[in-house]
C-alpha cells in the first residue's frame, strides 16, 4: 500500500510550535519511525509545503501514485474551500488528521472544510495520529 | 489494560440504523469480532444505554475498574453537558468515537460537548472507529 | 388497527399544566373517550414517561407491536435528537402532535427535532389533536 | 357549517407541482371527493389566488359568511405579514394547513407568520391535511 | 398643497383592528375630519389597497398630481422592497406613518424598508399621525 | 401646558455637528423660534446634559412640573437602558424625537431603547421634529 | 425560439430609475432595439407587472407559448417564494437577470430566491444583461 | 418548614468535581453542617438524581410533602426544558442555587431554562448558596 | 464588618418603579429595617448615584473603608463596562442583587457585565436579596 | 479586443470535476472551441493557477496587455480578499464567470469577493458562461 | 504643538489595574516622563474623568486650545456613541491609543466606536502608546 | 537593530491602490525615505509578496535574521490562520501595521486574525505607520 502523508503550513517547523501541544519532536523523526513501524507493510511519501496552491498542484500531480492519503492541512484546513476541493477530485480514501485536539483550542480551528469530503477525522493523539490514519486506511485499501 | 466501550442511545439497535451509514451489523456481532482481534492484549468491558442518567450512573460506579474510556454518546454527543462534566470526572483517558463521519450529516450533529474534554476523536471509519480508539489508548496508557 | 400514543415529560400531570392551555383535564379521562370514540376500529395502547431514555427504550421494545404512532414528546420536542432517531428506525407511520400551539408560546418551543423524522404534525387543538392524529393514520396504513 | 377553503400562489397547479411531494391530483378534483365525504354536513367553499392582495381581499369582503376557515397559504405563509394581519381580524376559528412536511424541505418554509394567529397547524398529510382540518372545525364550532 | 394619504393592506377595516391599538374608529371617519382641519389649506387624496402591486401602480399612476405623501404601508412596511423601490421614484417629499408604536408591538414590526428612503417617520400617535404627517409637510413644501 | 425638552449628549453644540444633516443652526436660536410660535399656548423649559445621569437626575427632579416630555437623547437613544428606565417612571407622556433620519445613518442608530417606553416617536424633520412633537402632546394632553 | 422578457416591479419606470444605475433609456425603447438584433431568430415577448401575483398568473397562464424565459423580478428577486415556486413549474429553462450589480448595491438585495431554481444568473451588465441571456437561452434550447 | 434540596447530575460525586470551584467536600458532609445549623427551625429533605427523568419524577410524586424547594439542576440547568416544565407545576416557592458562579465559566453554562420560572436566583457562594436559599425561603414561606 | 450597599440608576425612586415588581417601598425605608437586623454586627454605608461616573468615582474613593461590596448597578449591569472594571480593582469580595427576577424582564436584561466579576450573584428576592448578600459576605470575610 | 481568461484553483482537472455539474470536458478544448468562435474578433490569453499568489502576480505583471478579463476563481471567489484586491488595481472591465450555477451548491459558495468589484456576474450556463463574458465585454470596450 | 492627552474610567488608578497589563506604574509618573521627553517640542495637557458626560464636557469646553488629542476612552471604547459623536466635532486630529493588546482580551473589547471617527489606532504597547501617538501627531500637525 | 518589515498582496503596486488612501508613492520610495531617517539605528530589510506561502516561507527561512518584525499583511491579515501561525512560531517581537484606517473600510477588513498574536497594532497613519511601529520596536528590543 503506497501512502502520502501531506502536511500543510507551519509543520515544517513542527519543533517550535507550542511544545505543549506538539511534544518538541521533528516532523522528520516521527517520519522515520512511523516508516520502521509500517516496513514492509507501507511505503510511506511525505510532502509539505507552507502555500495552499503548492499543496493542490501536489495532490493533482501524483493522483495517481497512491493508495490513501493521509492530510493535515494546519492552519489551510480552516480556510481552504481550494484544497477540499482538490480533495474531491481524488478517487482513493483520504484521512484527515489534527495532531493536537482542535476542540480545546480557539474556536475558528474548530470548523473544517476538510472533514465533509475525506472519509474520516482523527485528531488529538499527538503524532500517534498519523499512524492510526495508516491503520484505518488498511481497512479501507 | 481493561477499556470500557461505552454507547449510547440507538446504538443497541444499529442494525437497523440507516445501513448504509452503519453497515447493517449488530453491534454485538462487531464486539465480539474486536475481543478476537485484541485477545490477550486488552480485556473489553461493554456498556450501552439509551439514557443520559444511566450512562452518567455506569461512569460514576465503574471509574476506577477501567484504564481507558471509547466513548460514542450517539445523540447526546450533541445534547448533553451532563455527559461531558461525568467525562470530566475521570482521572483515565477518554476517546470518543463516532461510527459515520458527522460532518456528511445534519448541521446540528457537527458540535460535540463530548469533544473538549476528551484526549482525542476518531470519527467516520464505521465499526473500525473502535479498535483505532483502542489503538490510540494503547499509546497513551 | 394498533396505535400507541406516547406521551412524554409532564404529560401525566396533564390536569395541573396552566389550565388555560390544557383544560384542566387529566389524560386518563381523555383517553377512556378517545377509545369509546375509536371502539371497533382502533387498539389503543398508551405509554407515558417523564425519561428520554425510557421513551426511547418504550420504541425500541414495542416496535413491532403498533401499525402507527402517535407522538407528544413535550418539552423532549425541542432538546432531543436521541427520540428523533428512535423515530427514524420505526417502519410504521409517526405522527406528531401538541395539545397547545406552539407558536404562541416561547420561542425555544418552536423549534422541533421530531417534525423533519414524522409524516406530519398537528398542533393547537387541546386534547383533540390525539384524536386528528389517528384520523390521520387511517388514511395512511 | 359553513367553510372556507382559502388557498395561496400555486395550488390552481397543484398537479404540476413536485408530484412526489403533492401526488399529482389537481386540487379541483380533490375538492369534489372531499364535498361528497361531507355531504350533509358542511357546506365548503373554495377559493384560490396567486395575489397576496387578493386572498386579503376575499377574507375581507366574506368574513360573515363563514363559521370557520381552512388556510393553505403556500409560500406567502412565510413571507406575508398582511395576510396574518388579515386572519387576525376575522372572529371565527382558522386552521393551517400544508400539504407537505414543510420540516423536510428548505429551511425558509420552517417559519410561518401565519402559524401564531391561527387555533392550529396541520401539515404534511398531502391533500388529507384539508379534511382534518374541517374535522377539526366541528370540534371548535 | 395636494397631500395623497396612502394606506397599506387591512386598513379598510381599521374599525376591526385591535381596538385598543387602533381606536375602533374608521379611517373614513377620520378622513373627514382631517379634511375639515386642514380646510382650505390642504387638498386630501385617498388611497388604499390591500395589494402590494396596486400601491405601486397608484403611486406610478399618480405622482405628477401631489405635491407630497403621507404613507402607512401597515403590514408591507416591514416586507416590501417593491413599494420603497416605488418610493424612491418619486421627486416630492414623503412621510412614513404609524398609528401604533411598532417598537411596542412583535419585533418583526421593528424594522421598515420604507424608512431609509422617506424625509422621516411618524408613529404611535393613533389617527393624529397622519395629521402630524401633513403639518411637516407643510414645513418641507 | 408645560411642557419640557430635554437634549442629550453633543446637542448643546448643534450648529457644528455635520451641518448637512442639522442645519448649522444652534439649539438655542431654534428654541426662541419655538417658544415664539408655541406662545400663549406652551409654557416650554429647555434642558441638556452631555451626562447620561444629568439626564436622569434632571428628571428625577423635575417630574412634578411639566406636563409632559419631548426627548431626544441623541447618542444615549442606542446605549442607555437606564434614561429609558426613568422615563417608565413618568405620569405624563413622553415623545422621542430625533432631528436627522436615524434610519439613513449608521446601523448602531436604527435601535432604540427609547422607544418602547414612549408615546411616539417623531424622526427626520430636523429641528421641526422638536414643533411636532408639541403638537403631538397638545393631542394627548 | 419564442422568449418571453418578464419584468418585475418598478421596471415599468426604468428611465426615471436612478440614471446613474440604469442609463435612463425606457424599457420600450430598448425592447426595440432586441427586436432588431434578434430578428429572424427570436420571437421576443414582453410582460411587465408590478404586482407578485400578476407574474405569477402570466407565468401560468402562458406557461406552453415560449420556449425559454428571462426574468428580471426586481424587488420581488429578493423577497418572493412565491415567484420562485411558480418559476419551478415551468419545464423551460429561465434565467435570471439584473440590470445593475445588485452586490455593489444594499445587503438586501444581494440574496436572490431566484437563484436556486434557474438555469443561470446574468448581473450587472447594463440593459445588455437582456441580450446575453437570450444569447445563453439559444445555446440552451 | 419542610426544605427540598433537588440536586442534579455528577453531584453526587462533588468531592470529585474540580476541587478549585467546589472545595472538595462531599455534599452529603455539607448536608450535615446544614442540618445542624438549621436544627429546630427547617426540616430537610435531600435527592439527587443524575437522569433528567427521574429529577421529574421525584418532583412530581412528592410535590405535596415541601414548603419550598432548592433546585440545583447543575448540567441540567441549561440543557432541560422537561425539568423547567415541571418547576412549574409546583406551587410552592423554588430557588435555583449554583455552587460555582456559572458566568465565570464557559459560554454554555451562562444560560438557564430554570431562572424564568423560579422565584429567584442565588450562585457563586460554593456550598454556601444552599444555606442561603434556605434563608430566602423563609421570608417566602 | 463594614459594608457599602451601592445602588445605581433610578434605585432612588424605588417607590414609584412597578410597584408589582418592587414593592412601593422606598429604600430608605428598607434600609432602616436593613440596620435594625444587622445591628451589632454590620456596619452598612449606602450610596446611590444615576451616574455610570459617579458610582465609579465613589468606588475608588473609598474603597480602603469596606470589608465587603454589594452592588446593584441596575441599568447600568447590562451596558456598563467601566462599572466592571471599577470592580476588578477592589480586593475585597463584591456581590452583584438585583430586586426582581431579571430572567423574566426583558431580554436585554439577561445579560450582565458585572457578574463574571464579582463572588456571586443574589436575584429576585424582593428587597431581601440585600439581607442575604450581607449573609453572604459573612461567610466569605 | 484582447481578452484575458483567469482559471483558479482545479480548474486544470476540469474533465474530473463532478461531470454532472462540468459535463466532462477538459478546458483546453474548450478553448480551442472558444478560439474558433471568436476568431477575428478576439484574441483570447489563458492563465490558470492553483496559488492564490500565482492568480495575483499574473494579473500584476499583464495588466497593460488586456483590454478586459474574465475571471473564475473558482474556491478563490469565496475566500480570497487578496485578489478581489487585485482586481480593484485593473483599469479595464473584469467580469466574474461560474461554470456551475453556484447558488444550487454548498451555502459558503453563494458569497463571492470579487462581485462588488466587477462589472458583472455570469454563473450557470457551463462553460458557455465564458463565451457570453466575452460577449459582455465586447459592449463594454 | 499643543497636545491633550484624554483619559477614561479607572486609568486614574493605572498603578492596580492588572499589573501585567499596566506594568504598575502609575499615569502621573508616566506624564513626567513623557513631558521630559517631549520638551521644548510639545505641550501636553492631561485630563483624567470616570465619567462619559465629563469627558465629553471636556472636549466641548476645550476644543480651541489644542492641536491634536490622544485619548484612550478606555470601557467607553466599547460602550460609548456619545464620545465617538463628541470626537467628530473636532477639526483637529484625534488618535486613539490603549495600553494593552485589547485583541489579546475578552471579545467585548475588540469593537470600538472610536475607531472610524478617529485619523488611526496605535494599541498594545503599554504606556509607550502615549509616546507613540504624539510622534503620529507631528507628522500630521 | 534589524527590523524585517514584511508586506502582503498588493503593496507591491502600492502606487496604484486608491491613492486617495494610500497618497500614490510607492512603496520603494519610501523605504528609501525610511532608511534614512533610522540611518545609523535600525538595518531594514524588507520583503514583499503576494503569496501566503511565500510570506511564511520567507518568516521560517529568516527567523534568526532579526530583531523585530513589522508585518503589514494586507488582505491576508483578515483571511489568513496560517501566517498568524507562523507569527506565533517567531521569538521576537512582530508589530502588524496598517496603512490606511481598516475601521473606516468595508466591514470584512476590521477583523485581524494576526492582532492577539502580535505584540501590538498601528494602523490608520498612511505610510507614516511603519515608521511608528520601528519606533515602538526600539522601546521593546
Amino acid at each position: 500500500m503506497r501512502v502520502l502523508i501531506l502536511n500543510g503550513p507551519n509543520l515544517n517547523l513542527l519543533e517550535l510550535r507550542e511544545p505543549d501541544l506538539y511534544g518538541g519532536r521533528s516532523f522528520d523523526q516521527y517520519l522515520m519511525e512511523l516508516e520502521t513501524f509500517f516496513e514492509g507493510r507501507v511505503n510511506i511519501s511525505y510532502y509539505q509545503s507552507n502555500s495552499e496552491g503548492g499543496l493542490i498542484d501536489y495532490l493533482h500531480n501524483n493522483m495517481d501514485r497512491f493508495d490513501g492519503v493521509v492530510i493535515n492541512a494546519a492552519a489551510y484546513t480552516h480556510t481552504s474551500i481550494a484544497i477540499s476541493d482538490a480533495v474531491r477530485l481524488l478517487s482513493v480514501p483520504v484521512i484527515e488528521v489534527h495532531i493536537s485536539n482542535i476542540y480545546k483550542r480557539e474556536e475558528y480551528r474548530h470548523h473544517s472544510f476538510l472533514s465533509p469530503v475525506v472519509e474520516g477525522v482523527i485528531c488529538g493523539f499527538g503524532l500517534d495520529s498519523y499512524r492510526l490514519a495508516i491503520e484505518a486506511l488498511f481497512n479501507r485499501v
